[in-house]
């Protein structure tokens, strides 16, 4: 408590008006199932990229908006594609190119979506940028361990994409309020070790394999999650001056089945909130702005409505956020 | 021009009052000497990890601060130190590890020190952040082709930090203007094509080794600059309302040689930018970061200079950023 309190962090937050104009969400093509569920993982010859522009596309085509419309391409992706160039280079290639639209990757690994919309609501309402074209998903099979069953069976490839501009002046849509911590604590509690500069594609081997496959310790990330989310939720909804029940929907990071322990524990009843890990298992960092495309489709959020946005993250990074639909 | 008239971007950009209150830089420990000049690598058991907190160590000195002032811990770094999670994570367990400050990763390759001023200044511009502590640096020689003797010779291993704060009313200092362009025709011609989701650790064969190592295209990269930059400098410094004249240091990314073909090609004589290839080569993303800072060391550049930053980035992104500093 002692550094938030004397930090600059969120005592002067100011509301951002900006809106989610469109979304949109694509699925991997090869289906699997596992007792814990429905998974999806790309077939021989498909990429993330195939994805992330169906998605995009959807999202733009509900805007009402083509690619000359967007201003700033942003990858809120939590792997790379290629060791260089970055995520939204390649995604700009794909749907943009011959333009010369700025494209960035912003990562917060799982809680990317969530980030990319904070900070590119800045952005927005600093002048600096119109319409930003924010794109999630990642290649989860490409890294999963057949040994590790827990994280083996967990993920799904997937996408979703959302425009975000500027509201209208009597629209009532923006974000109240946003909060991101991390706590390294839990930094090699979900990792991959391998692939980056400390432990290179050169250097993989027989042996250290398993280093360069996602690896996730389920039991100590809980332990981290009990310790700190109660408290940080608590704040959130203190320094936001919201109560749970004027929140229409809750988003969460669709993490794993421990999200009907962690959820209630938070003080979000079982039906309170989106979950979708049977369906489509964890997304990474498609999870949250998937399921929430979703929820928008069926109805179950309408414009106007206040959602909470949140999850946790590889860092163990944890991001709350209010947004007005 | 018909996208840019037509967009949000840049029509209506406001100052934003802030100021770089720190910075420090840090050189890997192996020197090596090649017909290009002197390079720094990595020596046996160093990490970039050890560099970004010896930079941001003596930023924060340099600033008066320490970790608990900083409300917001950004890697703006062109590659990961792990697949999972986020460089910025890896650096708050080194830094932070016990404190709750969020961490994120702002990418767009070697321009990313200048896109993560541009980003950070528009969220403390918010009132989202007070304080941030920005690291650039990147682990080039993991991926050094010997066979690539022009990429080979000139990358240096390196990292430099600043403390982004916001300014205090008096003060000149501020972001003037910003403008990124992201080119996708380049977007193969600087890459490592393997290694992330595309092409993954667990792919490399003696066949497609190649594809994991840096790899260059100067001449395709030399012609589309020649094609795109003269234009896209015009126009800033049109829209800016600035001319050549009036500002005091230009610090370009130190991409190769070719800066001495490329800046006079922009207007900026020999001499009036800053060149530092030769003694330290190209240092990614640390590249703009480290020669700001050895300027400021250098009396260089003093408080209300006004500096220009620029540089091309692989992408093809360009980055062009007026900084009262």
């Amino acid at each position: 408590m002692k550094i938030q309190m004397e930090s600059g962090q969120n005592k002067r937050q100011i509301g951002r008006h900006v809106k989610l104009a469109g979304m949109g969400r694509a699925l991997a093509g090869n289906v699997m199932n596992f007792d814990g569920g429905t998974r999806y993982r790309l077939r021989t010859g498909e990429t993330l990229l195939d994805l992330a522009e169906e998605a995009a596309e959807k999202a733009l085509a509900e805007a009402g908006m083509g690619m000359e419309d967007v201003d700033c391409i942003v990858c809120a992706m939590a792997t790379p594609l290629q060791a260089i160039p970055c995520n939204a280079a390649l995604v700009h290639e794909r749907m943009a190119k011959g333009m010369h639209i700025p494209a960035m990757d912003i990562n917060t690994t799982c809680t990317s979506f969530i980030s990319a919309l904070d900070v590119m609501s800045c952005m927005i309402e600093a002048g600096r940028y119109g319409t930003v074209l924010i794109l999630s998903g990642d290649t989860a099979s490409a890294a999963l361990n057949p040994g590790q069953k827990e994280s083996y069976e967990l993920f799904s490839d997937g996408a979703a994409a959302g425009v975000l501009v500027k509201a209208d002046p009597g629209e009532a849509s923006g974000i109240l309020y946003a909060r991101q911590c991390t706590w390294s604590e839990g930094a090699h509690d979900t990792e991959i070790r391998g692939g980056g500069g400390l432990l290179h594609a050169f250097s993989l081997t027989e042996e250290n394999r398993k280093d360069y496959y996602f690896d996730m310790k389920g039991i100590q990330i809980l332990r981290l999650c009990a310790r700190k989310l109660p408290g940080f939720v608590e704040d959130c909804l203190r320094e936001a001056g919201v109560a749970r029940e004027e929140i229409q929907a809750v988003v969460p990071h669709q993490a794993s089945k421990a999200l009907d322990v962690i959820m209630p524990r938070l003080g979000f009843k079982k039906g309170t909130y989106i979950n979708r890990v049977s369906a489509y298992g964890n997304m990474v960092s498609a999870s949250v702005p998937f399921a929430l495309c979703e929820a928008i489709q069926e109805g179950k959020i309408r414009r106007g409505d206040l959602v909470l946005l949140m999850g946790t993250a590889a860092g163990l990074t944890v991001n709350f956020m209010l947004l007005r639909y």
